[in-house]
């Protein structure tokens, strides 16, 4: 019998459809096929060489010691390992939100005012995580994906300082059939001037736990997942990857720290040690195990500027794209998933020759 | 510069990012080119002749007089001018929801409880929309679509008398880029024991507005749409086809009826005969100017069983699928759209002359 089961983070009831269920080895990937790109790409402006076709970075960070070993490396990779930068971060050339300061500073709110529009405040970036057109996360270094990593906690540590923003969005689409519409591979970052209302609704649900159980809502969870590990991934001494309770679509995972923080702006030095090889592993997994399926991560913390905040715990939520969003969730803002939790994390978690043999059979 | 519109009916905040602003003609949708399907196809469930392939109906609409013309005409089409129905709607095959009489009435609530679930208790319906393969709700007759039309209501009806259900959600995808998985042309019906967060935000939104003014407020939005004229693309003497203030993806739309109804259930006999030939030519100038995009569609209408209401309005959302819904949306729940809602309106006005016109420019 189908089972409906309310995600604790935002209240919402998503319907597990066992009826309807596929089997996880189902969904791999049905991505047009192309061909694998090279490592860099004269036209792309996101490569090296391309650095003044995008606006100056508002944060680079620069190879200390240029590694210039290249034999028996062709021309682009020679190329690659000249380039003097390992992260850039720069403006997004089409922002979807500006930063003008005659922007009025408060959002109009009204109950009954048919037609409100306020001008956009905001900032758009674009976190370009390598010089290398073909590497995503998962194939970058351990060093690597922590510099992307620590550049998420520099920029939102640095925006932080306008006091009109209110919230840093940081997300990643991976592949067109996700959003991503330049291929090399980036981030978005998108600072507003209010809380967008996912967030409204997880700050709430985790206030009111709060205050009732005096603990934080995702610090039980995280220990109820521990304990019972039929839904973990991955875990290592200071983070966790798992398919929540009520995942709403096949294999989305929560990605957290296991001690408390709200925010990467009171994560202490060194947050991202632990967090580069789980987040680098678990896309891995994804790549492996789903035939790198187009996916979608982003990060929900505290508003900006927040003192740590008992009650919110800050993680990164990953939602594989294996399925259509259609008429049901537009017309509901619910999901219906058509593959157990408790299964999507067996399958995550078992190893490759197993998988072999479950393909087969 | 962006700006923010406030949808009025929801309350969230839209990014109209007119920086990254695509004319509308640039939409022209992108799908996988396919060849257009046969009147029948023989492995088709929805197909007439495979009727037997499908669950029994819980209605049918018969043809009154065989119609036997078919003098010029393919086998497949001779064939369908003798399948004796119009419109056939069956439960699902894999349901979503099943409606199972031991299953819980209430969904439990709690703000503490870490994993609540509960069986679903639903129904799962197929509104099987024409004998047709190849004939979408543009390509119906108006008789047709009204029957079509006609059907959303009776079967939500004859659903309001299962007190266990509370809300009916009728909606359609179309084409496979939109959810459909079967290619023959329907819409799905699911009915819930509880009421979707989307519908919620709606009520209250709309409750709220008439405690304070005592009107309606999708009748005040309607008057001003009316009164402007600038985002309405469609209207007769019984409804309004419109581009919203606060559109959250490119051309989507609202059709609503101009006089007050709060759902199907309280509308009078005859309600859809003047909408089904404003639907028609809607989704026909969306076929016609944006080259058949895939769409979702669905109805907003109050609870099962309640009496006229007048603060809520039913209304379809039409969500032409021409932008892909990526990481700022799942992290947000918010959305960017890239056209201004007044140009959409402009362009899909154009009479088809200048069209040409303005795509050759």
């Amino acid at each position: 019998m189908p089972i409906l089961r309310q995600d604790p983070l935002t209240g919402e009831w998503v319907i597990i459809a066992t009826e309807r269920a596929r089997r996880p080895e189902t969904f791999a990937s049905k991505v047009e096929e192309r061909e694998a790109p090279p490592p860099r790409v004269d036209s792309c402006p996101f490569c090296p060489g391309n650095e003044h076709q995008t606006p100056s970075e508002v944060l680079v960070y620069r190879k200390n010691g240029k590694n210039s070993e290249g034999a028996g490396k062709g021309v682009g990779e020679l190329y690659l390992d000249d380039t003097d930068w390992d992260v850039r971060v720069i403006p997004n050339k089409f922002p979807a939100l500006e930063r003008d300061p005659n922007a009025p500073r408060k959002m109009p709110s009204s109950r009954c005012e048919l037609f409100l529009s306020h001008q956009g405040y905001g900032v758009h970036e674009v976190i370009i995580e390598t010089p290398w057109h073909n590497r995503h996360l998962a194939e970058l270094s351990v060093r690597e994906v922590e510099m992307v990593l620590r550049s998420f906690q520099e920029r939102t540590k640095a925006l932080a300082r306008d006091v009109q923003l209110r919230y840093v969005q940081i997300f990643r689409n991976h592949k067109k059939e996700a959003g991503a519409s330049i291929e090399h591979p980036h981030c978005q970052l998108l600072a507003l001037s209010y809380i967008p209302p996912l967030l409204n609704k997880e700050y709430a649900r985790s206030h009111d736990f709060y205050l009732e159980e005096g603990r934080c809502l995702l610090c039980s969870l995280i220990e109820m997942e521990e304990a019972s590990g039929q839904r973990v991934v991955l875990q290592n001494d200071r983070y966790i990857a798992y398919i929540p309770f009520a995942a709403p679509l096949p294999f989305s995972a929560i990605i957290a720290p296991r001690e408390h923080y709200s925010s990467l702006e009171v994560s202490p030095a060194g947050w991202e040690k632990d967090l580069a090889p789980l987040l680098k592993r678990f896309l891995g997994i994804l790549a492996e195990k789903l035939e790198d399926p187009p996916y979608n991560f982003y990060l929900h913390v505290a508003p900006l500027r927040t003192p740590p905040l008992a009650y919110f715990h800050w993680h990164l939520e990953i939602i594989p794209k294996l399925t259509v969003v259609a008429g049901w969730e537009m017309a509901t803002g619910t999901f219906i998933n058509v593959t157990r939790p408790e299964e999507a994390a067996d399958y995550l978690r078992m190893p490759r020759k197993e998988m072999a043999g479950a393909l087969k059979s």
